[in-house]
């Protein structure tokens, strides 16, 4: 069967009410789905998009070369199948595909937002998820599956809506953003405010399809070093030199410096700044804890099967990180969970790059 | 006995052939001293530093508060006895405390290199050294130690200068940079050449003086992460927020991002850019095989009893690299080296904060 992608965008005039006491309203929810919305509507599948991640996760439009962000994962006959599931990829609020955030437009002011946006957290990004589902008459998943801060979103519904989706998985995230992560964060956020052309948020749009902001490409930079490991990087680079530079040229690169380059400036052409500021702190103030006495507590909440995934060398979020959430949950006794350590030598990036690890499970989970 | 504290600048005008084919005439190289020399020159001890250090390793200087960089191990009835050994530390070539650097004269030129300077190795700075001492009448020394970028130099001190140094400790270093060294001093390089204010280096000196490059500040704060460990930062900050400032404020800070803050920011009066940019591609290009058809034929030059020092989570230089030495050495039957893992948290910056888990190990062997 095909994939049958379709994108939509709904308008919400109601107030959200946010973590943080503020109020937003109106504001909008682009989504993605894939598959078909068996007549009960059982076959909902759910997925969860990373920091820079959109609702577009599988698949490829019309007028690109580039799949989706998860596209090994999910289509006909592949893991997450969509001749089998409905699935769901929403961009999380305060993003910059189509969902409301601090580019779009202030009603009634006729101006963006910019700093004017509020902080959004990772509850709130479910919250309006909860939302749009609630629109398209969806009460109940099937599953609810996201990696890094998709993984954060999962590990959200599974505390703050027990009884919305049978599974939930949640992979290459953590209970609670840890310093390690906050530091990279940092490095982005300040480079990117220190670049003059930022303007303390008053940039001038065009400049991000044309050049793109010089300092965001840096903190980028410096988010790739976080996604990778010495393995990965070691294996992929070694101390490759690029072909035609001087060893003794001050300028000249080994083939690490390249990559690191190429994304980084080509990054600063497609996400918005303001937006990657706002999603770094939604991020950095993650704890699923937040409102309970204890991670205990929390977990006590969960009534979802809940599986979580960790990635033995993840740099970013480390695999005793995910493990902890799994001996609070056998702590208190919860018999309805699974946690597996995938071996690996990626990172991060295993979750988006090493499907092959993990895609088997995934499928017997969902089909379980 | 006193400290015996004394700086030194010689100048040097005979032509200093470097490793890149380029001359460097007339040059200077800042040092400085501790204790006294014997009268038959047999107790020298060199200590080589990292990439932001200096020759003042040790001691306080009259109109300072804060002692040199290795002051806890260095100085009387220290595990570097002062008392005993005649301590010498180079500021290493191409850095900017005294000796020729990026921003020093250029001969006859009456400006600054800048760009002009020419990359220098590690190999360079120890050659430099190796003429000093040549002029202060030193031909053979009790050991050299140093750490980090100071580790690489006394390697190349042990393959380069096998007849120079008695016993050679080498800590949390590595044979070759590796790919995520790179990858933080590329981060570093590339914010600090897109600071308009470092303009293709032709910044303003005084800037430096009163408010440094925000650019530096920024690679800074990533250098900071590569020197530190996910442990350290978890016992040192954990998610403790700043005072006052709001958890859903953009701008509120936790307490790692006000250090990283801090220490960016204060780096930047006080250190040089344009060094920054040289010393940092030495370091990137380091290679003690270089020359060599492997690590093994290079190791086969050393004659000094060598003592390799790894951290356990030193994430900036890992273990395995220095491992990698001693497995090296092994393989080719030489009986006269040692190597410790030291278990430590601390990652990278163990080797200045956690004295007391090598100084004993330091002392017996400069006394054994």
């Amino acid at each position: 069967m095909s994939l049958n992608l379709q994108t939509h965008t709904e308008h919400f005039t109601n107030p959200l009410y946010l973590d943080s006491g503020r109020i937003l309203e109106p504001y909008d929810i682009t989504y993605e789905t894939y598959g078909e919305l068996n007549e009960d509507k059982s076959n909902v599948v759910v997925i969860c998009h990373a920091l820079t991640g959109s609702h577009h996760c599988a698949g490829t439009y019309e007028d690109e070369n580039k799949a989706g962000w998860w596209d090994g994962l999910i289509g006909p006959a592949k893991a997450i199948d969509t001749d089998k599931f409905f699935v769901i990829c929403t961009n999380v609020l305060g993003s910059c595909f189509g969902s409301t955030g601090p580019m779009s437009n202030r009603h009634p002011y006729h101006e963006e937002y910019r700093y004017k946006f509020p902080v959004v957290t990772i509850k709130d990004m479910v919250k309006a998820q909860r939302i749009l589902f609630d629109r398209l008459d969806i009460h109940r998943v099937h599953a609810i599956v996201g990696g890094s801060m998709g993984g954060m979103q999962a590990l959200q519904f599974a505390v703050h809506y027990p009884n919305f989706s049978n599974k939930i998985i949640s992979m290459a995230a953590t209970h609670a953003t840890q310093p390690w992560a906050i530091a990279f964060n940092k490095v982005a956020q300040e480079a990117i405010l220190k670049d003059p052309d930022f303007k303390q948020g008053y940039y001038d749009a065009d400049i991000i399809k044309e050049q793109g902001l010089s300092g965001m490409a840096v903190g980028r930079m410096a988010g790739h070093i976080s996604f990778l490991s010495h393995e990965s990087m070691n294996r992929k680079f070694g101390r490759e030199y690029k072909r035609d530079d001087g060893l003794y040229e001050l300028f000249g690169k080994f083939q690490v410096e390249s990559y690191l380059e190429y994304n980084g400036y080509n990054f600063t052409k497609w996400f918005d700044p303001l937006t990657y500021l706002y999603i770094t702190k939604a991020i950095n103030i993650f704890d699923i804890s937040r409102g309970f006495d204890s991670l205990q507590e929390a977990m006590k909440k969960v009534q979802s099967e809940l599986h979580l995934i960790s990635f033995r060398n993840d740099l970013l979020f480390r695999n005793f990180e995910m493990k902890e959430i799994h001996n609070v949950l056998d702590s208190i006794g919860n018999k309805n969970h699974t946690y597996v350590d995938i071996d690996s030598d990626y990172g991060h990036d295993a979750f988006l790059v090493e499907l092959d690890k993990f895609e088997d499970y995934v499928k017997d989970i969902l089909n379980g």
